[in-house]
Parts: C-alpha cells; sequence; structure tokens
C-alpha cells in the first residue's frame, strides 16, 4: 500500500527538476549573516560583551605573537538608546594595508585557523563577524586605524559584501602623526551596557586574572575608568606552532599532509610533520607495516595511512611536547588569585599535556579558591540555610554562592555555560566527597583554564568547550584534584570549630555543675571544677585522637579512589585502543 | 612606562610585516572539517544520531515539498569496532544529475537556506558534513542512487575537496531498474550504536511522534526492525514561503531586499516584499517619512530605510501570516502522544504565531503528558522518595522521571539541552504553583515543538534553540497555560486520594469509636455506628465546600498572574520599542 500512495488528488507531485530551480550556493558571510546567534552576537548584553572579547582576544594575540606586552583600552560609549559606539585600542604589531581588510573584513581569513598554535582566536571569523554586525544594525563601516612601525599609520574604514565575503575598504587616509598598533571603531545598535556577570567588565576583570602580563583600562559609558595593572611584568614565552602528536593522528590527516609534503619518502615525511618521532618509533612502524616506508608519501594509500595509524595507537609515545603550550602557571594564578579573589584558602593544580582526538595536545589548569571574597555574592543573604537553623556547625557563609570561571587559551568564556566541558566536568563531581555538601552554595571560585593549540569549541561563537572524551577526563582529575586539597582544608576547618564550640559548652556548664556537686558532695567547690576542666580535655583529645584516625581513614579512602581513578583510565584507553 | 615597555632583551618584537606572510584564506569545507564537533559530529553515539538525523531529515523535508507520503527506511550495520554504515532511502522526489553532487558534497548549497520557508534543514551543511566525515574516517566517497521518475535512476558516488568545498562525483552508472527517491548509503569509523535516550532508534520514535504521517522502518546493527506506521495518512499542507513581517524587519534586510527588487517605486517594493502590507499601512507610511515613496527602492539610504523600520515598529500590523506554518496541530500531538507515552492526563497548547527579530515569523506547541507512561523509566526504582516515607499522600510514581521533547519544525532535539531555550524556557516555570513540587522526579513528558521559517539554532549543529527573546516569552506562556490545566488535574487528583484516604480512617474507626461509646453511653451500636457515619460524611462535605471555594481562589490566582503575565509582555513590548 504504503509504495503506491499519494497525495490527495487535487496536490500534484512535484519533480526533483522543479525542486532544483530553488538550488543555489550561499557564502560564508550570508550564512553567519543570517545566524549571528551562532558568532555569539545575539542578546543585547551578550553581544555587547562577544564584541568585546572579539576585540580584546585579537590584541592579546598579537601583542603575544609580537613579543609586546600589552596596553589594551577598552571604551564603551552610549550614543543612544541600544546604541553604542566600542573602541578597542592596543600597542601590539598593527595590520598591514594588505592584511587589515580579511582581517576585519572577511570571514574565515587570518593568520590562525592552519597553524597548531596556542592562540586565543583560531578562526578568522570573530573580528570580521563584529563587522558584519555593525553594518547591519548601523549601516555603517568599522573605522580602523593601524601603525605597524614601517610606514606611516593608515586611517580607513571596512565593511563586507556578504554576497562574496569579501572586504570592503574606503576612506584610506596615511597619518601624520606617530601611532603603533591597532586601533577599532565601531558601532552597533541593539546592544546594551549593563553591570552583571555577563557583561563587558566582568569579562575584562576576568581576562586581566588570566593575563596578568597585560594592562587593561576601561571607561564605561559613564566615563568612570577602571584599571586592571599588570601583576607580572614578563610576557609569557611565546607559544610554538606544533606538530600533531601520533597518537591523535587520524587517516585523513597523514593523507592529507603527504600531499603538501616536500618529503620524497614516507619514513622522513613522518620524522618532519609529527611530534616526537624519532628513529626508534621509525624502526617500529618499518617493521610492522606492510609496504616499504621508502615509497614516496603523496603515493600512501588510504589502507597504508592506516597501517601507520594502527602502529601510532599500538606504541608507546613520549608525551606531546610541552614547550608548545602556555599555562598560566601555578605561581601566576596563585598571585591573581590571592590579589583579585582574596580567599582563604587556594589550591591550584597543573596537570601534564595530554592529546585529544585529532592529535592536539591540550592541558588543564584547576585552582579552588574557598572562603574570603571567593564565590559570588548571594542577593538573597537574609535567606538562611537549613543547615544554620537546624544548629548544626556551618563553615560556610550563607551568603556567597559558587563562582565558575571558564577559560579557553585564557580567554574568559561567559556565556553557554550549560553546554561546556568545564561546566559538566564541575557538576559531575562528587563535592560531598570533599566536604562540599551544597556545591550550589558553597564560597568557592572554581577556576579552569584549558589551553591547546585547538580548543574545540561547540559553536563559531566559541563560548563553550565541545565533551571530548580526553578533555572530561583531565578536567575531572584535575578538579578532584583540587577538591581534595580543599577538602582536607574543610574538613579541618570544621573539626576545629567543632572542637572550639565543645570546649566552650563544656566550660560553660562547669562552674554550675561545680556548684550542683558541691551541694550534693560538699567538695570544695575549685577542685571540682579544676577537675571538671581536666576530664574535658582529657575527654577532647581522646576525641581528637579518634578524628585523627577517621581523617587518615579519609585520606587512604581518597588514594585508594585517585587510584581507582589512573586504573579506570588505563583501562579506558586500552578499550580505546581495540 | 607602559607605552615603552618591551619584552626582555633577547627577545626581538615581531613585526606585522612577518606576520602577515601567515595570513590565509579558508573555505567553509575546511572550517567545519577541522570543527566537525560544531556539526554535532562528535562523541561516539552522538555522532551517529546525526548522521541519522541530517539523512531523515532531508527525505521528510523532499517528501513534504514534493506531495508525497514519506516512506523511509533506515539500517545500520556494524561492519567491525566502532565501524558502521548507515543506508537511509526515501520514496521521495530524488536529486537531479546536477543537483545530487551540491546537496550531498558541497557545503552551504542547497533550496533552503534562502528561502523563508518552513523546513528542518536550513542551512545546506548537515548532509554535506556526512560525507566530509564519512571520507575522513574511511577514506571512502559516500553511494548515492537517485530516481527522479522522469530520467532513469543513477547510482555515484560523491566526495569532497574541502580546499575548494566542491563536489567530486564518481563511477556514475544508469541503472536499468525502477527507484524513485534517494537512497544514500554512506560508512563511518569512530561510531557506536547503542539504544539509550541519545540513539538513533529513540531519534527515530520521536521523529514518528512529530511526523505522525509518516512511516519509518529501522533496522538496527542486530538486525532487530522497528516499524513506526503512520497514524496520519494526509501529507501535512504544504509551508508556504513567507515574506518578512515588518515587525521583525531589520534596516538591512530592506537595504538587501531593495537591491535585488524588481519595483520601480519604494511603495511597491514594500508591498510585494513584506507581509501585511496593504495600503492603509503603505499610506500611513507616506504621511510620516520625509522622502518621497515613489522613490527608486534601489535609491533607499540607510537612513531612509530606518525611517521605513522606525514606522513598522509604531504600526500596528495584523499578526504574521498562519498559513505558512505548518504546526502539527492539537488533534494530531493529542492523537500521536495517547499512542505512543499513553498518559493518564495530557493537554496540548497552540500558541498564536508570532515575529522574532528578523522578521521571522514562528509558533510554539506544548503538549504536558502526566501519569501512565509519561516521562522517563528511572533506573533507581527501589530509592524511594521521602515524601513516602513521610506518610506524605503522594500522587507521583516514585520511579518515573521528567522527560522533555524538545522539536524544531518536527526534527527532534536530542543533545545540547542545556544551551536551548525550550529546556531553560521548562526551568524558568515555578511549577509548585501548578501542583509539582519536584519537577525532576515529576512523571511528565513535556513535548515542546518550535516551528518557524528560520529557527535561530545556536550551532550549526541544529541540537539547541537560541533563547531569543520573544522565543522564550511564547514557550513560557505555552508551558504555563499547558501547566495550569495540568495543575488542575493534579490537584483534583491529589484531593480525591486524600478525601478517600480521611473516609477511610474515619470508616475504620467508627465501630471502635461506636463500641467504647456504648459502653460509656449504653446507647445502642448500631445506632451509634449510623450517627458516626452521618457526621463523618457531614464533615467531608464541608471540607469539601471550603477546597471548593480554595480551588477557586487558586484559579482566581492563576487569572490574575495570567493578566500579569499579558501586562508584563505589553509593557516589555513597548520598552522594545522605544
Amino acid at each position: 500500500m504504503a509504495e503506491k500512495q499519494k497525495a490527495s488528488a487535487i496536490e500534484k507531485v512535484i519533480s526533483a527538476e522543479e525542486i532544483s530551480k530553488e538550488f543555489k550556493e550561499h557564502s560564508v558571510a550570508e550564512f553567519f549573516k543570517k545566524n549571528m546567534q551562532m558568532l555569539g552576537l545575539t542578546g543585547k548584553i551578550k553581544t555587547l560583551t562577544t564584541i568585546v572579547h572579539e576585540y580584546v582576544t585579537n590584541s592579546l594575540d598579537a601583542c603575544e605573537e609580537a613579543r609586546i606586552l600589552p596596553d589594551i583600552e577598552v571604551q564603551i560609549e552610549e550614543l543612544g538608546d541600544g546604541y553604542y559606539e566600542i573602541t578597542v585600542k592596543d600597542n601590539g604589531p598593527g595590520l598591514t594595508k594588505e592584511t587589515v581588510g580579511k582581517a576585519l573584513g572577511q570571514l574565515l581569513a587570518g593568520t590562525k585557523f592552519h597553524r597548531m598554535m596556542q592562540m586565543r582566536g583560531q578562526q578568522g571569523i570573530g573580528a570580521s563577524g563584529c563587522t558584519m554586525l555593525s553594518q547591519i544594525t548601523t549601516g555603517k563601516p568599522v573605522k580602523v586605524i593601524t601603525g605597524t612601525g614601517k610606514n606611516k599609520p593608515m586611517s580607513l574604514e571596512i565593511s563586507i559584501d556578504p554576497k562574496i565575503n569579501q572586504p570592503k575598504i574606503s576612506n584610506l587616509v596615511e597619518l601624520n602623526k606617530e601611532f603603533k598598533g591597532l586601533a577599532v571603531k565601531a558601532r552597533f545598535k541593539g546592544v546594551k551596557y549593563v553591570k552583571s556577570e555577563q557583561a563587558p567588565l566582568e569579562y575584562l576583570r576576568r581576562t586581566a586574572i588570566a593575563n596578568p602580563h597585560a594592562k587593561i583600562k576601561f571607561i564605561a559609558p559613564d566615563k568612570s575608568t577602571t584599571n586592571f595593572d599588570r601583576s607580572a611584568k614578563d610576557i609569557p614565552s611565546k607559544p610554538v606552532e606544533m606538530k600533531p602528536h601520533p597518537k591523535g593522528v587520524t587517516v585523513d590527516e597523514i593523507i592529507s599532509l603527504s600531499r603538501y609534503t616536500d618529503s620524497r619518502q614516507t619514513s622522513s615525511f613522518l620524522k618532519t610533520e609529527f611530534d616526537r618521532m624519532g628513529d626508534k618509533a621509525l624502526e617500529e612502524i618499518r617493521k610492522n607495516v606492510s609496504f616499504d616506508l621508502r615509497k614516496d608519501p603523496k603515493q600512501l594509500s588510504w589502507d597504508e595511512a592506516e597501517e601507520i595509524v594502527k602502529m601510532f595507537k599500538k606504541m608507546n609515545f613520549i608525551a606531546p611536547r610541552t614547550d608548545g603550550l602556555r599555562p598560566i602557571g601555578e605561581d601566576r594564578i596563585n598571585k591573581s588569585l590571592q590579589s583579585i579573589v582574596q580567599p582563604e584558602y587556594l589550591s591550584v593544580v597543573t596537570r601534564r599535556p595530554q592529546v585529544y582526538s585529532g592529535g592536539f595536545p591540550f592541558q588543564v589548569e584547576v585552582s579552588i579558591a574557598f572562603g574570603g571574597n571567593a564565590g559570588r555574592g548571594n542577593e538573597e543573604q537574609n535567606q538562611k540555610t537549613k543547615e544554620q537553623e537546624g544548629g548544626e556547625t556551618n563553615v560556610f557563609e550563607p551568603e556567597r554562592k559558587i563562582e565558575v570561571m571558564r577559560f579557553a587559551n585564557r580567554a574568559p568564556l561567559l556565556f553557554d555555560s550549560g553546554g561546556c566541558a568545564i561546566t559538566k566536568a564541575v557538576q559531575s563531581i562528587d563535592w560531598k566527597r570533599y566536604g562540599i555538601k551544597d556545591l550550589e552554595n558553597a564560597p568557592l571560585t572554581i577556576f579552569v583554564n584549558l589551553i591547546s593549540v585547538h580548543i574545540p569549541y561547540t559553536s563559531a561563537g566559541k563560548q563553550a568547550i565541545s565533551d571530548e572524551e580526553e578533555i572530561m577526563e583531565e578536567l575531572r582529575l584535575a578538579l578532584m584534584d583540587s577538591g581534595r586539597k580543599t577538602g582536607i582544608y574543610i574538613s579541618g576547618k570544621k573539626r576545629e570549630q567543632e572542637k572550639q564550640m565543645k570546649r566552650e559548652i563544656f566550660y560553660k556548664y562547669i562552674p554550675e555543675i561545680a556548684f550542683a556537686l558541691n551541694k550534693l558532695t560538699k567538695e570544695n567547690e575549685g577542685k571540682l571544677r579544676k577537675n571538671l576542666e581536666k576530664l574535658v580535655l582529657e575527654k577532647l583529645r581522646l576525641e581528637e585522637e579518634a578524628e585523627e584516625k577517621v581523617k587518615e581513614e579519609i585520606e587512604e579512602t581518597m588514594e585508594k579512589t585517585k587510584k581507582n581513578e589512573k586504573k579506570r583510565k588505563k583501562k579506558t584507553e586500552a578499550e580505546e585502543e581495540n
């Protein structure tokens, strides 16, 4: 029946030939123009923050690559209701006449996409997306001043032709003043400046935390100025362009790379194009593949490349090069968070670099700050927690709530937290183990920085990290490690508080009991008091010993958990390889 | 100081000219090849489901456009560990020789992107993304058989050249057999077939719920077959290509459209290109703009177009055309959920179409199913809820958990729920108001279908809807409306249970009390019993009256809340316009 069934007789069946008349091709600019939300350019507040994000990360990247200590000024001016002008000025290398148009007026053009190098930007979309938004909402091009220090600085205006994804440059003028760096001034409608968790000021605060070598000045629409001075005076050493690590490489990548190599033999091709390929590793491959490694790499078949990948998976390689990745570093994170968050206790964990599928090295840095000004202030200060009402010991000040600061290559992520691997990792941890009963209402700042030569964002808007297995694993291990340290501190603090409370209660009742005992036994009241005090101290000492034992047991369990995690990981890896 | 500060003397500052050597342009295919996770092609299980999703939505769209009752067969075969072959065959219009390559082998090409028409696909990326994934993971092209019913069916193989984003076609053969429709056979590595909430079978089950006119057959790797028969035999009437509604149009859109219009005057341009533009509306615009509407639309300046947009915002337009959108319909949703979810109570709410920024009409359908098989089965069946332990009345079976089924243009969304407007809307509702104390553990299936000529997805992977203000508002109103109805049912049920329990308790003790009273008063025990029963009934009647009053009050409050929501909405709209 179904095969022959057709629409009601009145409606004509429409043919493929007719439908094909509607077939069209579109440019990537048209695509993103219609889907601005995919670039994070949606919502009045989010849009403004995303714009600041795109310009500031470009400035930081440019300074880092050119070896300049960044000095960035961000100004937001209100021109009308929902109508703002944003100016971002840096002291970076500037852009040349040849590149400035593409950098700000063509999507998928730039220096970052094809290089395996740890940078904040990696797509060549962000700033051009802002140009498109400015043009769509105000009809105005973006104004740019660029000085490279070589020729005279130029002032020009840039817009995009979305049909062909090409920049249009106008009003190009050479300037007779000194300027080195890049200044972008753009206008936007349908945005809104506020002071909130997700607004530009908070974005810049977090940028400052993760980039202590940067000096950032922010001028708000009400002309109030905030300065984030640098707390470190050395430029982070330059990230290195990396080669893919054999462990994560796919067959397709080998084929792609082999087509563009200068090597004449597969052996030299493997040695030059991949990280950690020594003579020993080559020898092992040579022995185990069905073809001669002297073969021209351009002639490698899919099956042959697959043999190589299978060997890569079996072999033991040294972990990926760490010198290409640039963690912020435990010291700097410590200093930065101590000065900005001022917590009571702080632990920092830096994991060793790992590789996720595609051969991309990455590394995780986690810090957990507890107490003090850690966490967010809670508006509902008066709403006391149940624990307090119940009179149970509570080491948490109820007016603080947890704050998770997510970073990718040192750039803060403020939106789409629900879809982000970092949030998922935080939520997957059993925090009760570490003495944190109610994570939501704990005075914690959890700082997580993921660095990689290629961050797997879930969207071109670069606000959430995809939950790749290897990344989730590392995030979890780092969080557990840092959590463990915090847990030990919290349990110590809690024990101390309980002990103090008990002591106080006991001491409070000693005079009364002594008085009563004196009435009953006629013993000397002072003597009774002293004896009772001795008794209390003895009892507390015994309890302490018992607690020490419990503590040891907890630590043992933690150690076991740690070992089990490792085993589980190894097992997973082993399964992966099969 | 800062201006002059430089990197350590050893490191040379690098110039813009040197950096510019790394400047390159990339194709959209290269971009997505490196960012497969943005297409939803990440994770072993998710990837497989996304592939099925891309092919099946294309089949459904093609059948709908060609006016054919869809008959779709999906087969997944396991070829090795993590290695699968997926075949999707439909009875649709097929693809022509000219379009087949672009449809499956070029990103951003297709019939959907530029048309304002309610379709499941809208980007021209999905199926080509799958071709790219097949090629990356297996080195194999995708095999296709297409029959348009006009010429002989063809068999061919398609792959993509990512450097230039162009299809490569090979092994094209004309077939000497009858076939009308499209069959795609593709192989993938690094994927995994499971039976879970997020796997192909559940995806197809939900597709069947939202597309009761489709017949879908699924053959799993273990050869087990699942048939979803059609419960409706009429093709949903054809979605109409729509014009943008003036309320959501931006200045940029007016300018863009004006450059391609055939109209010679701005007045006729406005009338032909926009929805709901009558002579009266035109007259109002004519009176209030500073220029002559006889002006050539190609000459419209930004400021003039802005005047038009300002008028659009001020004027009262009829709501957008509803005949272009194709809701599933209350009856069909009811029938579909009754048959598949078998709930105890079901309410369906279809809101009127609205417009979100950009002039895109959209519409929300919500259904809440309560009790019966609604919700998900909970693995921890033995873990009883606290309410039960406390002996409090509990109308919820503790072993069910809430299930939220999200759909966009009838296509199920299984991933990225955290970042989706539908989830956010569900979470933003105060469900306690509707008698649902613990949403997570309620036996509810919440069905939400958002339809639009352009769904604002957060990512090219099309798994989450961006939380545009107007969409959030409509989702919330629909959920509250449906929640209200469910709440009345639940409170009725709960009252009935409590009454029953009271009656039972009272009746249980009547004989004992009668016996005791007889001992005390010597009154006839039977008479006492009868009097006591009368007393109990009277008491219950009075309670019932009091409850009725409370119920009325609740409904009044709900009515007020409803009105306040409306007021709030109007206020927001008024603010928006200023």
